[in-house]
């Protein structure tokens, strides 16, 4: 078996994707901080990353480690968007073909996206595990290698450069906020912030529509949760019946877990829009919501809070924002 | 009388200013291109510059070339918002009182930040041309150093940076595409750029309800236009009468002038938005909105365009794109 992905392991994941990727901008939020009592607000803005999301830190460590042979057979993934979005792309970059499969449930945007990527689409089923079944019998026929979205220890140390990055920039960082779902970005995130300074707060936020990880640790194992509607949609799904990292390194990483509202991420991407002119999916404004909402205290700490993309419909996104404008001038 | 800048001054202004501002992003529009027939489009994101707009460049390099007794009087200007911004936030960070001197008709909202980034606000007249005659009675009376939005050899060299960075990462550039009210943007960025490839070809963008610009060049002497609501409203106003340099730079360094409509500009706009995920105000999307509507012909070239500011009312910029959705959603 794998080990668990380590310190070095992120540090080797920076030196081989970093011409591959964008350092992306450390914003500080000093509004947002006047307001919360916080030091210091800092946004690290992945969602300028390529294809607009962090995915493509792991999926670009995945692949660029992949060998001859394998890279000529191609690669394959099942994903509700970003990862997909990121594994196309970095294939592509890379001249290696690949599939992505996708349940019903992705919006057709999503998929459009993805084809423009230059990727082949699967589309079978209705959840993301649906979608794995399938996947997993295009292995067995065509010999691609699988990259999963959270549960591999090349994805989780190339999420996990974020972390360096940040604490190069910050090294006096207190509290680190941090969307969840499968726990990619927060198991990769948390090991590193924790091996460079044990004393950091790490706070996952998971969407209250959708605490698969959060019901896991409670059960001692992985669960599955019935999956709804949100806002945050690249938060839904599962963590996987054969998780063999993301849920271990959350529970040794992590040390408190939020639960938010679909209001409160509006409320999140609302403030990024009006504040920093920042189109923030729902999933990416999952702190600032936090914050925003007094869910969290942060008075007097220096938090940074990671808005990890800006994949989102432009109807629904445009909606949401004249209601919250709506709800500011009339409250 | 202080000669026009060169080449050298903007090589001087990019030392001077290198530490004050950001390198901002060169990005590629690949959809764009496709759909002009252009070879490659880069979009140069100045909206992502300090204050959210390339307004900071010319401040910071006349801000930083002040010797200490007129650092320590303070500095003055008059501004319909992004100029006033950037000098604000430039002279706060170098310990210098500012004072910005602004006529009735600009919005609440732009007089808001610059009293946030520290700076003493003067309202008067309901022009810019009046906002500049008080102007000039509080330099009498208190020894201020003008820094003015755009006839300054300083400010011109500051901008002028711009093409130093767009022609460092993109030197096979071949059409500048640039947003045109005083000058002080246009002036900069194709002197430089002629100076380093006389064969590029620069396009100055003016919009129809204000091209002071055009009328001047034709008049062959500053000329008043009438001032009209604009949603490009960083590119209304005059080009003062005792214009000095812009007029002539312009003149002398830009290949061809358009002027662009309301709609082209609210198009340009959008697609930013949908596309690219870049909050642009109107002045910022004149050189998308040209290329949307075939109003100029980029085929087989490869194009650059300044998307100059993010400056822009929230629940204005919401409205346009959610009549722009309508529009291209039932055509």
């Amino acid at each position: 078996m794998k080990q668990m992905p380590t310190l070095l392991d992120a540090y080797k994941a920076e030196n081989r994707i970093r011409s591959m990727i964008r350092e992306t901008p450390l914003m500080e939020a000093p509004a947002l901080a006047r307001q919360t009592g916080a030091k210091s607000i800092h946004l690290k803005m992945e969602c300028r990353q390529h294809t607009g999301a962090f995915k493509a830190r792991g999926a670009a460590n995945k692949i660029l480690s992949l060998n001859k042979e394998a890279g000529t057979r191609g690669v394959i993934t099942f994903s509700t968007g970003n990862h997909g979005k990121a594994v196309a792309y970095m294939a592509g970059r890379c001249g290696i073909p690949a599939t992505v499969c996708l349940s019903e449930n992705v919006p057709a945007y999503r998929v459009d996206m993805i084809r423009r990527l230059g990727a082949q689409v699967a589309i079978h089923g209705r959840s993301q595990d649906e979608a794995e079944t399938h996947y997993q019998a295009l292995i067995q026929t065509h010999g691609y290698t699988p990259v999963v979205p959270f549960d591999d220890p090349l994805i989780i140390a190339g999420q996990g450069t974020i972390a360096i990055e940040i604490l190069a920039k910050l090294p006096e960082a207190q509290v680190l906020l941090i969307p969840l779902s499968g726990g990619g970005l927060l198991a990769g995130v948390a090991m590193v912030a924790k091996s460079i300074n044990p004393d950091i707060h790490i706070v996952g936020l998971s969407i209250e529509r959708s605490p698969a990880m959060v019901e896991s640790l409670k059960a001692g194992k992985p669960v599955q949760v019935e999956e709804k509607q949100s806002i945050a949609d690249s938060l839904l799904g599962g963590i996987g019946f054969d998780n063999h990292f993301t849920l271990k390194m959350v529970a040794q990483f992590v040390d408190e877990h939020l639960l938010i509202s679909e209001d409160d991420i509006k409320a999140g991407m609302f403030y990024l829009f009006d504040t920093h002119r920042t189109v923030a999916e729902g999933a990416a404004a999952v702190g600032v919501g936090a914050m925003l909402s007094g869910r969290i205290d942060v008075r007097r700490k220096r938090v940074v809070t990671v808005v990890s993309g800006g994949t989102v419909d432009t109807a629904t996104y445009l909606q949401i924002m004249q209601e919250q404008l709506e709800r500011t001038c009339h409250p």
